[in-house]
């Protein structure tokens, strides 16, 4: 299928609409980000690629890296993930804090902040160079050898923190963090830091579109089963307090990332990355949401 | 593919797995349901059918139905849905009465007690005699004229329905209920008495797998991209406090009820329905739960 | 002292400052109040009386009633109050339904209006003629055989007090309402309903100054300790969530209303009740407050 | 009056009463106290002293501290504390961190930890060496140089006080907090360590019944009007969530601690210190709880 076309047929029925986002603003380096900045790349399980506009420029990944990170941890990691975080979707943002009291200290999913702090932990205590080795699987699974952290993003992260520190902190009280804080937080604002462009996200996420096998090495990461599960995750806990409507209205499991970039996956077929740096109110890029559901429906490939 | 092998083989490797679960016991008539029976139906949308077990007997399908109403509202009616009721996973269910007060009686999706209600107040504005409309409704999609409300059930819900005289009261103290309370109630409490069997439920669902066509007869319930939105809606939001898991694990959108039903719809495939009375602690189907899963492992099924 | 001197020249004090708070508009009868009457009445333990303004004119007491009803059942009753309610501030009014159903249905206190339900249902439980021995018992303490309910008020609480039914409802789910739910409505509409005086309101709190003692006839309404008590809890849940405030600023133990009356108590010494229609943003009389704290101030009777 | 008298026999009526309270065990330093312990000591504004058993044995007065810290605020700085904290009672410890949410980072009151934290920040702010002005405040206020921190106390605080970093962090993610953290941690953990004796408490808050002057200095510490807002404060947030409770039963304002240290003040009269290391469910000490009610009750001197 002629997927460019496709992608610049949308790109210019969406050029009209006025973006009512806003780009994330609590740190400086995502604050600078030229918001007018738009890609997308979709990657197939046989190898073809489709791309359009910034489609090979970096931006911020944020939360998107969560996956990494929860994939590496249920694939190589002895430790039951799910006696520590649970697999349901979160709630109202606004419910954060006392769930993860109500709940002693147990986040509702590795998606949120509170669960991807609790993988990070897993990470720093049965991974012998958690950061090292975080980067070097990504590198593994894209090909690219250049993907990396940004320090000055990290640690602009870590100033500005204080929400993180407060979810740690309370994990910690009921004794959900085995490590100790700073060295859990350093991975984490590390992960958030990561910056990669929509082919190299599109190419990262194929394995979970083909039963877990990495197609351009025939590396196994996860099981079929593991694969399936990973991709169930996501469609119910990968967007925030958004996950019902992007999977009403898009079809397909994802994860975004507050930096405005979005990876969804068709299972069998492909993954697609978009990028639009401005977010709406729910913290998901506006127009990557947009984008995704008219691809979805045009060219009906919703897994429901 | 040999469905009936499967299923006597699931079943058989269930037997000796004590079930922690409890029959619902709030109202006398699913008290006494014989906590043993067992029933599963699979249908395609090519007319196959494939049995096992109490699969005929007709059981109390409680939430299932609240499928059914908002199918009816999605597709008949004039009025936006949208703006009554979100379409979000709920959260705890600790925080079904805070979470109304806190998004102003708007409820988090159609599928919860609450939105099932907002439903029931649509249906009741604009059908004839909602009633006789839903009950004719769902004899169509199946083709039984003999499926009715169980007026003794209905009575019982009434009388010991609290909870959900203080849902729907909150959410009027808000504007969000427009008729008159006692009429939405009788509704509500109706549609959570049908009776059916597996067999019929999961032809009733047929359509929801066939681009909202019923095979049987042509109708076209719902447009193609309606159908795929209320699965999506289904896997996010089908199963309370459960739907990660639910997801997770068996990987097809669904929903349950405390009569212990379960369906769940395979897009372009099939639907099929499993009864078991003993609940979890969640308020679904403990075996009928175990039993989907496994049965989307060994026919490797999931859409995920 | 010359209390009316002090009364005229805080009024004069008060005159010139803009009043933000709006008249109570949740029913017809409390919207159509002239907002601009202005009454205060003191009664000393020993008789002496002090008024000012529109202290002989009739409004709508709503929660005030409250204290009447706990008394009531307080000094007559068997049954245990305090394992039915508890006598804690209530916290934010957003937390009122969620902490309702976190505490099982158990409210905080018996001013909330959670609890004034309970203490309507234990009335209705043990009373021959609740609605009567509550009128009777008031005009007893008043001397004031012209005493009533206002039926019109009743009403119209009765037909917009959704969110009442819902905390009736919910607490009936958890078996704290042994009572049918409209005969206890029918009681606690109908005291929200009662019309009082300035003047009749500090007569009928003067046992709450007097060891629980009525100076006019000598009868005992409670004992000198638990006299203390009901004053110990005006003082921490008699204002809402101004309960802290109020403490803060007045000084003395009382309870509110939303026609904007409040009547205080200062043990050994007076009662004093004071009405100006509008209300501020907690619900409590915006210039009433004032006109309490200038007061102490003034006549340095702080209890503290 | 006798007092010593009415302690010895409280005393005797309390001794066959089983204890069901437990020690604080958060650290080694409160846990590995003699539970057995007791003492008690009653000073008047007059300068008479009557004490029972354990009256001058220092303990960590822990909570009770935060008064101090509280008063230092309210009459030193400039700064306006009520911008930055409440003064409304906390309702339940369940809700403090949804609360500090729901409020943006501003506490319910300066007594539960959050509000104290705030407060400490303040002092942080404004005076010149906080834990040593702290320290010479309360020397000054009873006379006794040799009262000071505990500093293995304070680290154990530090090493174990996860939930109070996450509630400072929570503040500062809303700009609630302005100094560093770790310094304003170091004050408060410096503050719940000092021991005092319940003769030193007693002197200590003599202040607050003799309208702000300390008897033995004459130094006025509070303006009277401001004492009584003090005392107020004490009377509906002094006891975390049992303030209504300690207020209905005891009917003094006070202030307790997790070491077993109750204080109250009756105005004009007396300042109590006792102290039972034995806590009820709610924090307070269990004995010293029902002692300070027998108390009041026997000596008629209940404020209300």
């Amino acid at each position: 299928m002629q997927y460019e076309t496709i992608f610049q047929e949308i790109y210019r029925d969406l050029q009209p609409l006025e973006d009512p986002g806003q780009v994330a603003d609590y740190i400086p380096e995502l604050a600078h980000v030229d918001p007018y900045q738009f890609g997308v790349h979709l990657t197939t399980v046989g190898g073809d690629k489709f791309a359009f506009g910034d489609a090979e420029k970096r931006f911020s990944i944020q939360s998107i890296a969560k996956v990494f990170t929860f994939v590496l941890a249920y694939s190589h990691v002895k430790s039951n993930i799910w006696e520590r975080t649970g697999l349901e979707p979160a709630g109202t943002p606004f419910n954060s804090l006392v769930q993860l009291e109500y709940d002693k200290g147990i986040p509702r999913n590795p998606f949120i902040n509170a669960g991807a702090l609790v993988v990070c932990d897993i990470l720093a205590g049965e991974l012998a160079s958690p950061k090292e080795n975080i980067l070097s699987f990504i590198r593994r699974i894209t090909g690219v050898d250049s993907i990396s952290y940004n320090s000055g993003v990290a640690l602009s992260e870590k100033k500005t923190g204080y929400r993180n520190y407060a979810l740690i902190n309370l994990m910690k009280s009921f004794g959900n963090i085995r490590n100790d804080i700073d060295s859990v937080m350093d991975i984490y604002f590390h992960i958030c830091s990561i910056e990669m462009s929509c082919k190299e996200l599109s190419k990262a996420f194929l394995f979970l579109a083909n039963n877990g096998i990495v197609p351009h090495s025939g590396e196994q990461i996860l099981s079929a089963s593991r694969t399936k599960r990973t991709n169930a995750l996501m469609q119910t806990c990968g967007f925030y307090d958004e996950a019902g409507e992007f999977t009403f209205k898009v079809g397909l499991p994802g994860k975004s990332g507050v930096g405005g970039g979005i990876v969804a996956v068709h299972p069998e077929k492909y993954a697609i990355a978009v990028w639009s740096p401005r977010l709406n109110r729910k913290g998901n890029s506006y127009k990557g949401m947009l984008f995704l559901e008219e691809f979805t429906s045009k060219t009906r490939s919703s897994i429901f």
